[in-house]
């Protein structure tokens, strides 16, 4: 057919959509409710986005992360710049993790509680799923199990009440200025004030294995490989090879140790800048290409929103507006929680948080304007008329201009980005020239 | 200072940079064993790339993967092209280790034992951190904890006897065409064979979680946690509650664990292709710019590369070219060996990758030339004199022109991939209009 999609390779993708096609249509005969638009209704918002730039060089990264919100007040902004030594993994994600921090920070502060807060993304994915989230909870589990729960607590309550006079200032602060530019997020600052919890892990040693939940299947398999047990192995040495077969053992140097202590502080300021947004009216707007809320519950493997429009096309004959709620806590009677996504330890210091993993997320599909795109809409507060009148009086042509504008306005131009940068550099360079070792730029041996 | 960065974030980098320096400086005084380049000795070499395109559209990814050999001999190509519902956190990485399994297979495979292989990146990162690493681990787990390792290794016998007669067929194929555009990729067009094992797998259940090192101190816990057990709790169910406190708790359906047989095939594929392309001599080219081989060994949580530019810059006054072999297996008294990362049930499958886990992977960095970018250089075979002047005989001004080829020659041009994606839409649209639902572009609520 062509350089990169031979027939044979359409004709493959033909036969997977033609029978996934099929799947949709078995259940087309399903009812949806799917509720007109309400008439717009007078509302005041403020729509919050968030950016980055990054920019690798030799062994160090340098990056800024920025929120913005736009709205019927005046504008606000904050910036954060810092550089890290590069931690592989690691590093992408603490940076989006604080990007997400000053969204919900900002969102959290700006305006007051005439203000509907709009975001961009799902806050489903804020609770249950937020950057470094695995490393996030293997670090509360590690500072668990190497300093015990109570010293745990400890570390947490300190923070915590950092975190309270922090909020207090930035408040303050942004009130007179409109727009922060250091200082902004907390765990970096004061990460080397924990040093008595990292000193104390340094040395801890672990495995991550899955376990099967079955434990009696666990134990039938042991007893098999207990005939198979080296001489003086005891029942303890084989449990343990057998959970930490396909394990890493990694023991902590005090550099992990800190490591594991800045990933955990920046988790908790996450947390509790979440816990401050949830006590908002917050509308949360995803792209909903990949959700499978309907179709997982009527058990074909597509995602939704082909099967909504074969669905509305079907009995509507177009691709008419509206919306459908796909669940309501208050309504439902099968709650959509998340099991035992937020640890234990934490749960009493982020009760919103913890209350919206139990009970589920209000969601909603919406679309618009006739042919438009289908939306995955969230809220903290139940979505009925009200809630969408509101949402649309901001609405036009298919688009949510606050949220298009607060967009806009915080886009990190590569090209500024770059700009000040170099001057970063030219700067670090004046200051003592043998700095430059760290701020090469790098290239490939492709280039 | 500027709109982004503001003088407190730049003096806050300034005293970071500065603390690491005065960490290098500490170590300035080792003795690096830098080398000058040997001469130029002719070799035939094939250079191998590979490259990627894909779009998201309505529930669906169409994609495609493709590799390149340029070098002394005839070039060839792989392309493969397909689509997949999409699965968040997945796709991407499966299509990234279908790429990387074309660059592998086409490696193996092209010219004869006279050509050494040059691939780009490490040796290393191939051996322990394929894509969806993880995941493959935890699927191989599943399976074997699912339906026992006796039936594991029937699935494993019987794809690896699909493999060996899959490259047979390609090597006579690529010696006619030099250019093979169909079933390239075997684990996608098998899976549904497969379907005895995912059937049974079905309903099956599983937590992940940390498990602390010394189980000892596992018992210790869990001594505590006994007196707070609530009524009627065996200690089964305690540790069962302990280990699994911070997992998810999930239950295979029948798509999970046909998932989960895709990516053990997958992975399959990519260790098959490894082991293969292991028998060829190898040299990978890496930007080395986050590695720590020697500082780690030297107690610095710098990187490797700054310190090496302000070494060398120290000891000869200039940026020299040369090399240092941070690792020979055959020299080096304590092992560089990786613990554990190939699920024990595979070794035997794959001995040249075990071997070279166990034993570690011969690395030097190399400058080529004055002032140039210091590179990270691995081979499966010793790093001397006589393989750097092979490689040499391929360099110019810095460059290894081969790769720099292979790299032209497979990139995936968004422009083509586009048009060819525009002309698949519609002949699928022409097949079958209906389809449509599948194949819309998207847009976010920003743009």
């Amino acid at each position: 057919m062509y350089r990169l999609i031979s027939k044979n390779h359409a004709d493959k993708i033909l036969k997977m959509l033609t029978d996934e096609l099929k799947e949709v249509e078995k259940i087309l005969n399903e009812k949806i409710d799917w509720k007109p638009l309400p008439e717009k209704k007078e509302s005041k918002v403020y729509a919050i986005d968030g950016s980055q730039g990054k920019s690798r060089l030799s062994g160090t990264i340098i990056y800024t992360v920025a929120s913005y919100a736009f709205g019927n007040g005046k504008n606000a902004r904050f910036v954060y710049t810092n550089a890290m030594t590069y931690n592989h993994g690691i590093s992408d994600q603490i940076i989006r993790l604080q990007m997400e921090t000053l969204e919900n920070m900002l969102g959290s502060i700006v305006g007051n509680n005439e203000y509907t807060i709009l975001m961009d993304g799902t806050l489903t994915g804020s609770l249950t799923r937020p950057p470094v989230y695995p490393e996030s909870v293997r670090g509360i589990t590690t500072v668990m199990n190497a300093l015990g729960e109570k010293c745990l607590k400890k570390l947490i309550d300190d923070f915590i009440n950092r975190l309270n006079c922090h909020y207090e200032e930035l408040e303050k602060n942004l009130e007179e200025k409109r727009e922060i530019y250091d200082s902004v997020i907390l765990a970096d600052d004061v990460v080397e004030e924990y040093s008595e919890f990292y000193n104390a892990m340094e040395g801890y040693s672990y495995r991550d294995a899955p376990i099967p939940s079955n434990l009696k299947k666990l134990k039938v398999s042991l007893e098999t490989l207990m005939e198979s047990a080296e001489k003086g192995e005891t029942i303890e040495d084989v449990i343990y090879h057998y959970l930490s077969e396909y394990g890493e053992e990694k023991t902590l140097t005090i550099e992990d140790a800190k490591n594991t202590i800045h990933v955990v502080l920046s988790y908790l300021e996450y947390l509790y800048s979440l816990e401050r947004l949830l006590q908002r009216e917050l509308i949360y707007i995803a792209k909903s290409f990949y959700s499978r809320k309907i179709t997982s519950k009527l058990g074909i493997n597509t995602v939704d929103v082909p099967f909504l429009d074969a669905y509305l096309l079907k009995i509507y004959g177009e691709e008419i507006p509206g919306y459908y709620v796909i669940y309501d806590p208050e309504r439902d009677y099968e709650k959509k929680n998340i099991s035992h996504c937020l640890p234990r330890v934490l749960r009493n210091y982020f009760p919103t948080v913890q209350e919206f993993i139990e009970k589920g997320v209000p969601s909603a599909y919406i679309r618009t304007m006739k042919g438009g795109v289908i939306y995955l809409l969230q809220s903290n507060n139940i979505i009925n008329d009200e809630l969408i009148g509101k949402l649309l009086w901001h609405e036009n042509s298919g688009y949510i201009r606050p949220l298009q504008k607060a967009h806009e306005g915080v886009k990190i131009e590569q090209q500024t980005f770059k700009i000040e940068l170099d001057a970063l550099m030219n700067y670090l360079k004046r200051k003592n020239k043998e700095l430059r070792v760290f701020i090469k730029y790098g290239r490939s041996p492709l280039e």
